[in-house]
């Protein structure tokens, strides 16, 4: 997050968002936002969705991730979203979206899902998921 | 690839390596590589193995790609390996792989798929793509 | 399809549905619907839903399809359903759903995406494809 | 699998075949295998696979699986396998590849991954996970 000088930019129960401004150095060679930028914010905002939904301390680890690249990922600002589909007993699944602004206007440029493993911390009083549905 | 100051340590036709040391930037909270980190260079690496295939000039494009996180990647080192396991007129299929060093071994972390869209040059003595099988 | 017993019982340009009753002969050990099954009419759905927005003639393949399971997949009908997310030159992206019919309300039990190659057929017009947005 | 008339070819631990005849009612509009049949084949050679690790009496569930497709699959027969390349305490990560047969020779048309939740049974004795390495 530091390196790509990233900063959460939505919170809600199991919705995230992950926002940087663009810079040069996190672009490929045709001046498009690396695919692995667009990855890494993409994950952050996964991981921070599932926590949002588990007791305080539990912990989060991704399974697996899929993310297709729609559109070329060029403007002045990016950001990546997660929305919890499913949470499991101890596996999240996890909507990822990522948006490039053009103009003003935000732009899908790539979307696809996370399977997160949930390490949920046991509090005396028992487990508190949050509930989705 | 500045940013994570990772170079290109091995270069085969349809086989490409990419290797970083490992640094405290690149990792999340619990220590490991971050998946973003690992999905950068694995996509770096996919990305080149479809070019060493391809004629001058040509670019290529990620499609989408899909990561399996196997093991917590710690180690001293990090490398990503990108394998075509199918080159077809326009879209190339490539394994993924990441491994850490740890005590001198290299341990698959991470692993996966890529499909990459290749925009192939055509040379005025027509198309030489190199052959898999 | 007919293996199956499934019919197309929703058409709108890039939304498809199809839908199957539940039978025995679908289900896998636990009295589930089989994942295949799910992929089959999944993938069925993202063919289609890619059809309609291609002009007649056209015809598509699928490059790969991703499916995560959500839930157990029991009930008295099963439906899935292909919606466009992106359409490129060659390329769609198309987001896949499968739902199972329980006491008279759909329920999600499986949610992915599939990667289509678009086969277009030009006219001598020009081609003509929907636009989706 | 009685719908496909599939049966296992081979069984070893962590490696699963499934095969089966190639047959009209199997192919989409194309002649080819349809994209769901290889799925669902692939889909129950990894949950072979991963049962033959485990302790009997323990239960598996596809939790995700994504497939390529590589080639047209055309060719007298099919099989379809899957190798385990990870077993965690509760998630195994199969990888699968589906086979044609044409003019006596097995010919790669789909690869992909799967990853499968395992519900293992503790005996009394403790649980006893074959290992892979």
């Amino acid at each position: 997050m530091r390196l790509l000088r990233a900063h959460i930019s939505r919170l809600e129960r199991g919705l995230v968002e992950i926002s940087a401004s663009n810079r040069p150095e996190l672009s490929q060679q045709d001046g498009f936002v690396h695919a692995g930028v667009m990855a890494t914010l993409a994950d952050n905002a996964a991981g921070y969705a599932s926590l949002s939904l588990l007791p305080p301390g539990s912990r989060v680890l991704a399974v697996e991730f899929k993310l297709s690249f729609i559109r070329p990922a060029v403007g002045q600002a990016i950001r990546a979203r997660g929305k919890i589909r499913k949470l499991g007993k101890t596996i999240a699944l996890c909507e990822i979206e990522v948006e490039t602004r053009r103009h003003g206007k935000w732009v899908s440029c790539a979307w696809g899902s996370e399977t997160v493993y949930c390490d949920i911390l046991k509090s005396q009083e028992g487990v508190k998921i949050a509930r989705l549905d």
